[in-house]
């Protein structure tokens, strides 16, 4: 069942090798249903070129597999958490891309410094806090789930698609499969364009909030007008 | 009608992706018909591995779609006024790439330290002054062109044919379509190796003015000598 | 004979340039039989595009030229000191890779600073001690390979399968030629995220040693949950 | 004639965009016949997927053309002059490669680090004082050859086969057109190591100079032991 979801998640799963964004295995994608009953999830340890299709795995809201002939990414706890606590998602995707995960690693934020940043991210793009000893013992994967959507509670998922799990690399979102990655491909951009400027202006860089929110809801919103008229998850 | 306009504004279209000069569907460029009474430009937000030479789209000099099945780039109103103030241009680019994104985040020009720049630059690449809130309101891409143009006051826009747009990006442009795609991949290498150079000697580097001039000299203007005898676009 | 194990290291090196790991001819990747008598390695100073399974040299634990019609590796004395050393290998790897390199050269170790890192390396990867003078002159590549394992006097290769070689380059290893050149796929991944992220926090950054662990463990030994059920050398 | 030489030198000029050392038409590979009586070299602003063998241009020593359709690189007399001064030499390559220029922007030589440089150039690449405003108007190319000359009063140029020119980009030389290549590809990647290693270690990095001439005379001189017996120009 679901072949078509299958195949945008395993079309979007291939996108993260195609766009650079991992290395061997350190990535997955996931799709939530239209009925929005069953997640469907890269393999766990699968390389983006041996990857299938069919190989795609089905579970449902206790991680539980419900088809499939592999096991689930170990990060499936984590896409679920996201997809409970966050509305209106449809697709979640985790990478360890190299600019966004040194930001991670330096345990700082992406300041938002330009217009590329916030045509898609309405924001500083968040990083959580560690995680602790106990939360790892104590089920690793649903607590670092459960950090990402914490560092949500003054932030809308809808208009901040993508946070930093200190140490560790970077989660995104949308409307699809399709948009998760696009959201991926644009954080990684916009980490290296704001990793150079800082380089480059130690001393901090203002950018006006004016212009952030109008290139934010030039895209985004009932005013768009960025793009042709909708035409279901194409950005 | 411009089926040939077409075909070359949606070939220097697909160079920015071959160029690796944009991500996603960042970028876009333009070319101004012989008679100069059209614009042709990208559709907004069609990503470059779709776009059709079909689909791109002609406006007016009031930016008025003339044909065309998709809505124009929302950048249209920015092209429109660079080809409105600087006389002899037949070509405009605009790009978020990463190098020459970065110097524009900084609100830093891009320093003329090596001939690589002079040869296509005549001078350090100017950076444009923040655009205000109002601005914003009252027409914000016009006024983004309004601001470029304003910029070069002092400027030669044949001489220096770039120009960034501070928290924002890079526009280019030349004598055709081509050659603005051209004068996007010279900016971005001379951006990164700017880049580098700053941060090996934070201190300041010297290029002597004779030099620069001579670099842009020989391969622009009348007693020009780089390159085969002038065969229309080619650089 | 040996035409299998032939036939994975000529891929694993192969991989190598894949994975834009080498320039020219800088890098080689050995594999150990089965049965553990003899090590088949890359011939000296071959490109990846021109070799052959069939120009792969067999040697035995001397080093002497069992099969081939080319020389080894000058760096087979390297590869055999760790073979020798570190029980359970069937795969050395050796690169120029550039951002472990830089590290290399800097004469640092390169700090674990995230899960990346600690999904295949076991904390800090080491450096080792400058080679001296004498030990030049007595041997050179005999006695890189006796620097490095002297280097893992306190530490356990399986956990650590990288070790940079100051002022030259990195040695990773495996449980196959394969495996080896994951690791160095990963080390140079990581090599570059902690380049990044010591840049933007010059001040230090902390990793919590329980995260290392879990990470590592999540990946590797009895308990490990990552990746489907084994077989064989895939990672 | 020298229709072999020719494919040799559109062949290395090929490489050039092949390993990415040059953006548009930025760089010039040429060759030296045999009997040392002409040069052979790439026409000037040419696209090198546009270059064919037969658009090579040959020329003598006074840099006139004897053979070709099309006007020679306008760094011909760059190329002369190294060759006159330069015993031994069949190739010499330009680029204005992104790393190696940034040291050569930065008016730095390219400190030998680590063993990957030793094994290509012997010691620190030098770089050229800047040219003067009088031999820029009194003959710029053949005054930038002859300040590439003075740079190596006390230098070997078969133990240094690269220079920076100050303010402009990279030259290097071998024993054929491919040779001066691959001594290209070698110093691009040796420049970025060093310039990621400079950051890592603003302070300086000892690197031992036994070290540095074991490597260079591994590969280099009559007791070289790397790589195959003799075969031509291959490395």
């Amino acid at each position: 069942m679901f072949e078509e979801l299958k195949h945008k998640v395993w079309q979007a799963n291939q996108g993260l090798f195609h766009y650079k964004l991992v290395a061997l295995t350190w990535g997955n994608i996931s799709g939530l249903s239209a009925d929005r009953d069953f997640i469907v999830i890269k393999p766990s340890g699968v390389s983006y070129d041996e990857l299938k299709p069919d190989d795609l795995v089905v579970v449902d809201w206790d991680g539980k597999k419900v088809e499939g002939h592999l096991s689930p990414s170990s990060d499936t706890p984590i896409h679920l958490e996201i997809y409970k606590a966050f509305n209106g998602l449809f697709g979640v995707a985790h990478t360890h891309s190299v600019y966004a995960t040194m930001f991670a690693q330096a345990n700082l934020s992406i300041p938002c410094l330009g217009t590329t940043h916030a045509d898609h991210f309405c924001g500083d793009v968040p990083v959580t806090r560690m995680i602790t000893e106990e939360e790892v013992n104590s089920g690793y994967e649903v607590n670092t789930g459960k950090v990402i959507v914490e560092r949500f509670v003054k932030l809308d998922p809808l208009k901040m698609p993508a946070v930093l799990v200190v140490g560790h690399g970077a989660f995104t979102w949308g409307c699809s499969p399709q948009e998760a990655l696009f959201n991926s491909v644009a954080l990684e951009n916009v980490a290296k364009m704001a990793f150079g400027a800082v380089l480059l202006r130690p001393d901090g860089i203002p950018f006006p909030d004016y212009l952030l929110r109008k290139h934010f809801l030039r895209k985004h919103g009932s005013d768009a007008y960025y793009g042709q008229k909708k035409t279901g998850d194409k950005q």
